[in-house]
């Protein structure tokens, strides 16, 4: 089967469009809203899967553009699909790569049928198109496939902007017809940068091509998070109530209640894992960055409140120890405690809007975190 | 308590003198023969401690002087010792450092006292002697700790060979001397390198101390492997029959199945953690590099009869993959893969000196493994 979205509530309250929804797949069913880990390689960096497992999530996102230019995704289809290849038997969305293509290496050639461009690995000349992204995404088995899509780049002239919209929606509709798959659903990508009525109109036309989910691209990627916001109030309400929304590549868990309160279901981003690496790890208080000197001989938890694995087992002057020296437990701590306090908040934002109070939610989160 | 060694069973073949025994500590009970992964910084590189547990080892070794320069034995003590710090409820054995002391950094001075160096951090001075280690170590809490010793560089001349073994055996003395705990035991070192009759003299001196746990120190660090194996067959059956014998920094399976069958019953050492991390992975039949082309398509398990997580979730090709795409899961699984292989040779040893097979058990191994 493809996927299946049931919108099983819509909030009761004024002032947010929050939602709850259950996405099955064929590799499990998916509460949403929900947080994607980001495993760009075919790995959450430095997570076991069955870590990602136990932390509770249901659904990562893979990003077909790298895993075509390494190890190819023949080899993944031959190894019996991403799936397999990875050790992760839930649910797996692949990111289109349009956001990497146009961000990563050098690009050759842009044109209605593609985009030739080096690998940013050994500079290696290829070419991707709707078509061929299809067929990669095929081969990969994912259990969301992305539409490939052109993004422009931050900030972006309104003509710049119109013509990689219009290229994406072409491209869209070159990826629907391609798109052949019983197991695979295939989401459309809404572009138009920060343009409320070019978004409104690549929005339109997209809706009519019958996508079982729809996604937002080309945000968070340096605009100032307000414009972000409006083009959210203006461009959600567009989209299909009946089908899942996905907010591509956001974000901190600010982003996220503001995406939430708009009725946004699906989310991604690098940020937790990022900066668990880098040790600047959540609390329900803020951020903290973990190798400042104030924390050498703190020997209380990360976060007082957090049940996660690090926090439970863990001080604050171990993880600095473990920082200072380079070590690889550094990274793999702070990536579950980030993990682990992103999953954890996603249940919270659910029971909130089952119960009709994620308002008061989203208004006593902002106040614990500076 | 401090330590008890019950020896359990010696076997009953000819041409070996391999045995088995039972370590009780405060942290639970360890069976030797055991070889135990080190954690130099108070960390297995890249595991949980909750999988070196699922892993089966009962006990690991960290560096006292390591831990001393970088966060600071102070520190780990207020924290409730160095089990606690890092998260680790099973035995710790705390080298002393001595071989660090002499191999990293930069050395100022030696004299009968102790050690004045440089730290391999950030270039401040610091000095060591027997008591300074003494106390360090009682901070750390371990199970059981090293007496400080010179280990002499390879290749050395008889005449520097014997003033280390000499000033070794005068620390040793010193170390006892000072060292002052209900719950932890002080081993003893041999030195005197690859010269028979100095060991042979420090060892008998050594002896006369009545530490409950003696190491042989100063070999696997560059000499030829027969060398070693000749020290070994002269040097242990010196040493007290009911009390353990730890062979430091060894080593390869095949030099543990030589030190059993010579009478050791504890090794520690960096190369299965390190090759791990390289991408040089053990199987039955040898070890093989993960990164080589011919991996590429391999979608076998690294080891076909191994029943590590990595070799029941991925793929050869997976694994080479992370590898080439600097992936940190690549040296997380590969770290799990060889660290399962080394415990499960453990185990196997154990079994084959229970039914007295030891000997064919050693020959078919070699037989296998290239």
């Amino acid at each position: 089967m493809t996927i299946k979205f049931t919108l099983t509530k819509i909030t009761e309250e004024k002032d947010n469009k929050a939602r709850l929804g259950l996405l099955e797949t064929n590799h499990g069913t998916v509460e949403t809203p929900v947080f994607m880990p980001v495993g760009t390689q075919a790995t959450i960096k430095g997570m076991l899967p069955k870590e990602i497992n136990d932390l509770g999530f249901t659904i990562l996102l893979c990003n077909a553009y790298h895993l075509f230019l390494r190890p190819g995704h023949s080899l993944i289809a031959k190894a019996g699909g991403l799936h397999r290849f990875m050790g992760w038997d839930k649910a797996i969305l692949t990111d289109s790569g349009g956001f990497q293509v146009f961000s990563l290496g050098k690009i050759n050639r842009i044109t209605d049928e593609g985009v030739t461009f080096q690998s940013y690995i050994d500079g290696s000349k290829h070419f991707i198109g709707p078509e061929k992204l299809m067929e990669i995404q095929m081969a990969l088995g994912s259990d969301i496939a992305m539409v490939f899509d052109q993004c422009a780049a931050y900030p972006s002239s309104r003509y710049e902007t119109k013509i990689a919209a219009e290229r994406t929606f072409q491209w869209a509709k070159k990826s629907l017809e391609y798109h052949q798959s019983k197991h695979q659903s295939l989401f459309g990508i809404v572009q138009g940068g920060l343009f409320p009525d070019i978004r409104r109109e690549n929005a339109l036309k997209l809706i009519d091509l019958e996508f079982p989910g729809f996604a937002l691209g080309g945000l968070s990627v340096g605009e100032p998070k307000p414009l972000m916001y409006d083009i959210l109030d203006s461009t959600v309400p567009l989209l299909p109530r009946e089908k899942p929304r996905y907010l591509m590549g956001v974000g901190s868990p600010q982003s996220i209640l503001e995406g939430v309160s708009r009725g946004i279901d699906m989310f991604d981003c690098v940020l937790p894992t990022r900066n668990g690496r880098n040790g600047c790890l959540f609390t329900h208080h803020g951020k903290i960055s973990i190798t400042n000197a104030r924390y050498k001989d703190d020997l209380s938890p990360v976060d007082q409140n957090c049940q996660c694995y690090t926090c439970q087992h863990f001080s604050r002057a171990y993880l600095r120890h473990l920082y200072m020296a380079k070590e690889m437990l550094a990274p793999i701590l702070g990536t579950i405690h980030n993990l682990y306090m992103m999953n954890h908040l996603m249940k919270e934002i659910r029971k909130a809007i089952l119960e009709n109070r994620f308002n008061s939610f989203k208004k006593l989160f902002y106040e614990d975190y500076k």
